[in-house]
């Protein structure tokens, strides 16, 4: 199948940069000593996943039960879910336990760990839980020094539960865009875990496994002493976002929008696609960095970028594509009505969410279709 | 079924709200003596359109070609699809055209309207064809004085195509906040397409439909001489978006998230909730208005506002719930862990979007469960 067969707007992915970002990642990790953990939020995708552990990831990250539930039917046992549990869902997540997925918890809060213990006594079934740290102050966690992290510790422990280690995500990477900050503020999120693990242990507590990470702070990392294993998830696209935080150039962006040219106002110097917000995504993630995208940057079919044209405006179906310099009155020649472009995206987790489908490219063309998993 | 029993995050319509919101536009169009084509990208949701069309609404608007297949499959056979079509989409429309769909399309290039007319050579089939009239320089449509306007209508009439006439979007009206610009724009989007119309008829050319709208100009025109049909879409449940335009209250938005607290950050006033931007989507149309509501508005679970609470950030699937003002230190005993709030969007079609299905609360409770279609 070629391009020209797709009905536009389609999710692309180009299989050979896809390969090499997973490459990529792989061998830091292995150069560091510390196991990978995708994250699969980013592609919600199993080809994807299965190709990121056939590469040496062990286990996978998920931002929602259906993730793990739809996971862990196609095949992958061993999933952390990554985001705080809430009471209402730990019947969900039994029933997981109970068919055999190896699914672990994560907690910040002494409620939400005595929740965990509570349905541990009426169902019998002890969790794995980690205990979320929070490194960076920008979203979840228990500080490292915390006294309440001893006491969720010891609640687990007293609960029956499996204590597997402590978590955290140092978010706020997506903030940075010098060598210098980025690898400050790995150091400091590896040494936040690090300290968290060992007050458990000085508490006489378990911790066996520090699970750190973001895509930024990953490749940013100078040495990971005391980390087990590090999750990171838009690696295996990357996007315009971590074009600008300086981790990966914009020929690294796997993830595309195919899109057709349907109209122009030539003395505006626009063309108007059939991709608008509903294709890639309301996340204007580059508006604050070096350089701005507007809602991507265009690239002709084969996937070569068109030197300053960017998307400068989306509404739901319709998408406005224009020169971030000078109008280019020939836009209506250069860009006919019917051209096929691909746009890059700020933010690959959030414009994939916008497809059910991904179209794989590789030398021979479109060769396979994969699905992705939506909803929770 | 009670809120309790759903999963979060969740899409909640209120169904009284939207009845009122139905009522409202549907007797504001018939005083003003017009029809009222519902746009149904905003639910793409069978039950919610049926109700437009029981209130008096005829025909729908659509985003793309799947809303037509899929609206079309449920009953609704009189729908304009309001994209400039691509030539590689003929085909589709073509097939909808044969299955017994009134199908309409539009164009706003002689490029475009060739394009159609070549595709009638070849199948036989004269389509429905409105031209799309720019009235206010913020996306696509000619301009109602360009002598490409006539030059499409006599390449139209000369290919065999059925001219149904002109339509246009003054999509900029969700750019205005105050009743005289709104009203101004209403007249310029009247205006525009009324003289699009007279050119066509002056040249000889038919022009039985003039179709304008958008919900803020709809809510606003003090008349509606020479136009036939209005269009309009948020309406049906309003948003945050269109409360700062000036058009509805916040009591009106009928659209809503369910999500549950799953963790706190006492010392920044920070509750950690289960609904990112995966259920928000990335929309912050309210940044750039009057108030800006961050990610949504935060509600109790009986749909309550709380008073300066907002969803000041978002990640995948985390938000971030604060007060605008000074930090409440106490935040976490007034929203504890497991308690389930609701967020109203800034805009409707984009937070619909991230879902499935919505579930419709009535006096009884979560009375029905609506699946929204997606994709292209």
């Amino acid at each position: 199948m070629n391009l020209s067969d797709l009905a536009t707007p389609a999710a692309l992915i180009d299989e050979a940069r896809m390969m090499r970002n997973i490459e990529r990642m792989q061998q830091r990790m292995a150069a560091l000593g510390v196991r990978l953990r995708p994250h699969v939020k980013t592609s919600k995708c199993v080809e994807v996943a299965q190709r990121q552990c056939d590469a040496g990831a062990r286990g996978i990250a998920v931002s929602t039960l259906k993730e793990a539930e739809q996971f862990f039917a196609a095949g992958f046992s061993d999933i952390l879910y990554a985001v705080g549990i809430a009471p209402s869902k730990l019947d969900r997540a039994l029933a997981l336990c109970r068919s055999g997925c190896a699914l672990t918890v994560i907690v910040d809060s002494l409620a939400t760990a005595q929740a965990v213990i509570a349905k541990v006594r009426m169902s019998g079934h002890a969790f794995d839980v980690m205990i979320e740290i929070d490194s960076d102050g920008h979203r979840s966690g228990v500080k490292s020094g915390d006294p309440v992290l001893i006491e969720i510790g010891e609640a687990l422990r007293s609960g029956g539960m499996t204590i597997k280690g402590v978590m955290t995500h140092a978010g706020s990477s997506y903030d940075l865009d010098t060598p210098d900050a980025l690898h400050a503020l790995a150091e400091r999120e590896r040494g936040e875990a690090v300290r968290a693990a060992e007050r458990l242990r000085a508490a006489g507590l378990p911790c066996p496994e520090v699970s750190v990470g973001s895509t930024p702070t990953a490749l940013s990392a100078a040495q990971l002493d005391g980390v087990t294993e590090v999750r990171a998830g838009v690696y295996v696209f990357f996007d315009l976002v971590m074009s600008n935080v300086g981790i990966c150039g914009v020929q690294d962006v796997a993830l595309s929008v195919l899109a057709t040219v349907i109209g122009h106002q030539p003395e505006k110097g626009w063309a108007i696609v059939d991709a608008g917000w509903m294709a890639m995504s309301r996340d204007r993630g580059t508006q604050r960095q070096k350089i701005d995208y507007g809602y991507g940057a265009i690239c002709d079919a084969a996937g070569h970028p068109i030197d300053g044209l960017i998307l400068v405006g989306a509404n739901q179906e319709h998408g406005i594509v224009s020169h971030r310099g000078a109008p280019d009155a020939a836009i209506a020649r250069h860009l006919p009505i019917g051209t096929q472009i691909r746009i890059l995206p700020n933010h690959a987790c959030a414009t994939g969410t916008q497809f059910s489908e991904y179209h794989m490219l590789n030398a021979r063309g479109v060769a396979q279709t994969w699905r992705r998993f939506d909803g929770w």
